[in-house]
């Protein structure tokens, strides 16, 4: 196949290193000529070049971009696009981004491989960043079974988990375990800094160890992830801090019940489901 | 120094071993006969006794236990204990245990020494546990300058950071960075729990990942230990809950607002805070 990836990031670049090994011709769009020189020289693309007209004649194209960007990379694509093409991303939230490219190109699925780090570039995509790690498709009731039907194919020689689902369950699946934590982790840090005491504040900067780095990482880090999370996957989030929400005020509650025997009860509950997310 | 050691566990056998190699004698003390055995044959005691009255003649006595035992192990020790015994333990939470302990005897100097693993008895014992972490004692307007300077020179050879602060201080200040992210931990997996939809529990399961298994790991961990945090520091961690449902309220109603530069501004704040607690 000939495979267009636009925006040679992580995971674009990633993509490219594998969908390469595995035989097909890559073409790379990046907005930058020294991405493209980059990508050329790594041996990640057959082609690069700063012009999405370059698309003109491929298979598939993959969308890498930042999700913000998804729908103008779209507009601007699509009158480049031959009927046929195939259309993805690969951008962490879904709803958003497949209502509004379904109705620009038919042939539209939405993606997301689940896999990344802290890095970020062309320098930091690796060969087989998806394998072992989840892949989600998400089709709606117009995408075209044979779109799918390449698509599961073509993601599935990454030796990714392949999993369908519409967007709404793929958002509030990703709500619960990557958002929520993300919002949760970013409230411990500034409950903490809300101490007015310095004597307290400085001991409890020297005292913290590994239960608050841990809590904390995901909270102290990239700050545009989080608001990517929060415009884009809005109603989902909100629904899981206000889930969130009423599982604080029940161990508040707890607490000042003093009761003990409730408090081991649900202590004990997530020490033993904790595992089945693992 | 004759060094009396109350629980041969993991902070009891790690100190015994340190002390021992410092040169002091060590007298341990178990409730079990097995563990009295495993102490003197792995080297961590000179002398190892069911028995209390054992400590008769030290100079210095840690109590290692639980601290839901700690008053009741001090009671019973202490018709042992000559006048001029120092008394310490090492208990996570001070308040209580010194409020307790203070009127029983005058020589007691409340210790927290900040190191741990997730194993736990006398063959999770090693030397040096203590080096380059935290190790905090607690005194009171009550606490004899000399009980103070001697425990100061005592605990100072492990190496580790030493650090005064009255038992509230320290309290509070690990509330912040322990018991709280225990509680808004386990909060996270009570919340994602809540989810009666079973594909999306099913997915949300499958997809969790690096960011899901930090946050949630002391949420998920030993159940005592969240008990014992509550039940004996219920003042600091409802204290710490109610401002930290503060930090999620004030979390969701940006994101209700969709106001984005706020929270731009708040995970750019956290992002930049993180560091001077690590």
């Amino acid at each position: 196949m000939r495979i267009g990836i636009i925006g040679l990031g992580l995971i674009g670049g990633s993509l490219a290193y594998d969908f390469r090994a595995l035989g097909h011709t890559i073409l790379g769009v990046s907005r930058q000529s020294q991405t493209c020189q980059d990508a050329l020289s790594l041996g990640a693309v057959d082609q690069a070049s700063q012009d999405l007209a370059s698309l003109a004649h491929v298979d598939v194209v993959f969308i890498c971009t930042p999700v913000s960007v998804i729908d103008a990379i779209a507009a601007r694509l699509i009158p480049h696009l031959t009927p046929d093409t195939i259309l993805t991303d690969v951008g962490s939230v879904k709803g958003s981004v497949v209502n509004t490219l379904t109705p620009l190109w038919p042939r539209f699925l939405g993606g997301h491989p689940m896999a990344g780090s802290e890095d970020t570039g062309i320098h930091a995509a690796q060969a087989r960043l998806f394998a072992g790690n989840p892949y989600i498709l998400t089709p709606t009731e117009k995408t075209s079974p044979d779109v799918l039907a390449i698509m599961r194919g073509l993601v599935g020689k990454l030796d990714c988990h392949l999993y369908d689902c519409s967007p709404t369950v793929h958002d509030r699946a990703v709500a619960w375990i990557s958002h929520l934590p993300k919002m949760m982790s970013a409230g411990l840090i500034t409950a903490c800094l809300s101490e007015t005491d310095p004597e307290i504040m400085k001991l409890a900067q020297a005292f913290a160890s590994s239960g608050f780095r841990d809590t904390s990482r995901v909270g102290g880090g990239n700050p545009e992830l989080g608001c990517m999370m929060a415009k884009y996957n809005r109603e989902e989030v909100l629904r899981s801090l206000y889930q969130y929400r009423q599982s604080i005020d029940q161990l508040t509650n707890i607490i000042e019940n003093s009761d003990w025997p409730a408090l081991e009860i649900l202590l004990n509950q997530t020490q033993t489901e904790r595992p089945k997310f693992l």
